[in-house]
């Protein structure tokens, strides 16, 4: 059973919207009522040893701020801003105290960077590999809230940034393969798109909207699966984080692979109407927002039809592609 | 470094309170700003096999129930009820996907029976043994919140229910010995008093709260640190479970340290001032908690005067007792 598979089955049954919720689970984020109209958006994430981090990596203080930031990068996916984090360590014996402190200080870090506050937590002894797990509630101060299942057919399909370079960085990290540091950098320290997740919602002009954090095609499958569409994407237009190729090319694998299926970019995928496009393209040129917005395709009617283009003639898998942990041994 | 050490170091130079925070790191739950004036509790918890369970004491779907009834009991003792839950699973290889499930089934089962709902969570697998992450949040609805804090000289000391059941049950599944099968109960599947928690803070009678899941002792010093006080307490007061005298004889175990540092019961320990104690049993008498409540003793108000007396003229520790996770090789 991989994770998709579990998470279908362990969230069935269990009603999307009730008395202080506005939309459960399914989404990068629940969206939970609070103040004023405003509205708390509440993501959990775990940061597992040998899954998602290997100690060698990186000091302590990265791999938690590495942990903060994915999350973060939820927040960003529902329009929202992140405002308060909770986190809980399950810690092995061969972790020391003051490694675990620069771990929680790495995280910090990320935090304040974004105005965050440490609001909860808790503790506890693992029997194997440290599993952090956090939780972090971001605030959206009005109803533009961006979810997976707005994208209408016609709909135009956009990335943030450019890709592959996380996944790039990780080849680099596990086949010792030196220089591009770059690209190391790129997947340890996540950029989150804070503003311009932000400003989409505030601007009311995406119509569905996801991190990449699988990778591209199983997050715009993401996107197909709850607003029941399909999809062309056109891979030749993806933009390449600088470097890609060259590892790609040193480490035996696949540049387009890296990109399309690598994971972990944390770039915003999302999705607008052509009626918006214009004054997007527009507004969004006043707004520095840290990173390039590139279009990739469009968004078509029939759910069964998943189509990658463009990508050298190779045969891209666009059904379930990229990232996904097998879960139950 | 202990747990409480480096939740201390960890918890250094955060704000108590913020924007949409009314109070943060330190509680049993932190409080946000709800909708109309009402305020969610947010709790986090670990649950990890090896130091909070044991594979063969019980199914899967034991397991977890407890993991998510232990976390409503930290709503319970903020004085709320609770209301959504999020859960985070890093599982290893030995876990298999339908006890995965069962897993996920038995929390679905406590959820059911407290009127929660599941909004989101996340899965992972894990080095060496399950580790559960759950967030639970909580409604209040008005201004009431029970916090560690507010205790003053003078007030009473009160406990629910009885205690000692927990840890006697737990050395009854470690040491083997058979029978007591309601205590076993007593420790797989604790009654959070969520009722009686939300009534003591609906009426204003309490004046700190807290849950006993690290012991009596070690969770009234929470409360002593958090108000500033003492105290002094009669163990010959605090109500055994039904026998816990028998088991701790058996196994060879002291009984007043089951009921004094045990651990996991899970009742509510509270304080109150004589004003609001007439009132109380006479208004308390009349409403059905499931549980006695019995008073145990009184604050005082030199904060290093922390006396228990009445243990059978033993020593008892009165510092840092309970259960303590070392964190940190």
């Amino acid at each position: 059973m991989n994770e998709f598979e579990f998470i279908r089955k362990a969230a069935e049954g269990w009603p999307k919207t009730a008395e202080g919720l506005l939309c459960g689970i399914g989404d990068d984020a629940a969206v939970i009522e609070g103040p004023r109209g405003s509205k708390w958006l509440v993501t959990t994430d775990l940061f597992a040893e040998g899954v998602h981090f290997r100690r060698g990596w990186c000091g302590w203080a990265v791999h938690g701020e590495k942990a903060l930031l994915s999350n973060i990068s939820d927040i960003a996916a529902m329009g929202g801003m992140p405002w308060f984090y909770f986190v809980s360590v399950a810690s092995p014996k061969d972790v020391s105290a003051p490694e675990l402190l620069d771990f929680m200080e790495g995280m910090a870090k990320a935090a304040k960077k974004y105005d965050m506050i440490l609001a909860g937590g808790d503790t506890s002894a693992s029997e194997a590999g440290l599993v952090a797990s956090l939780t972090v509630m971001g605030m959206a101060d009005d109803d533009r809230i961006m979810c997976r299942s707005g994208a209408s057919p016609g709909d135009g399909i956009f990335v943030s940034g450019r890709l592959g370079g996380a996944r790039a960085g990780l080849a680099c990290l596990e086949k010792g393969h030196p220089g591009h540091v770059h690209l190391v950098e790129r997947f340890l320290r996540p950029a989150p798109r804070v503003r311009l997740g932000n400003w989409l919602a505030g601007n009311a002009c995406a119509s569905a909207m996801i991190d990449i954090s699988d990778g591209l095609i199983a997050d715009l499958n993401h996107i197909a699966d709850l607003s029941g569409v399909g999809y062309a994407i056109d891979a030749a237009k993806v933009p390449a984080d600088d470097g890609v190729f060259e590892v790609a090319e040193a480490v035996q694998m696949d540049a387009m692979d890296m990109m399309l299926a690598g994971g972990e970019d944390y770039e915003l995928l999302f999705t607008m109407s052509p009626l918006q496009e214009e004054k997007f393209i527009n507004d969004a040129s006043r707004v520095d927002f840290g990173c390039g917005i590139t279009k990739i395709g469009a968004v078509v009617g029939d759910k069964n039809a998943r189509r990658v283009c463009g990508a050298g003639g190779r045969a891209i898998e666009a059904g379930r592609s990229g990232f996904v942990h097998d879960i139950g041994g």
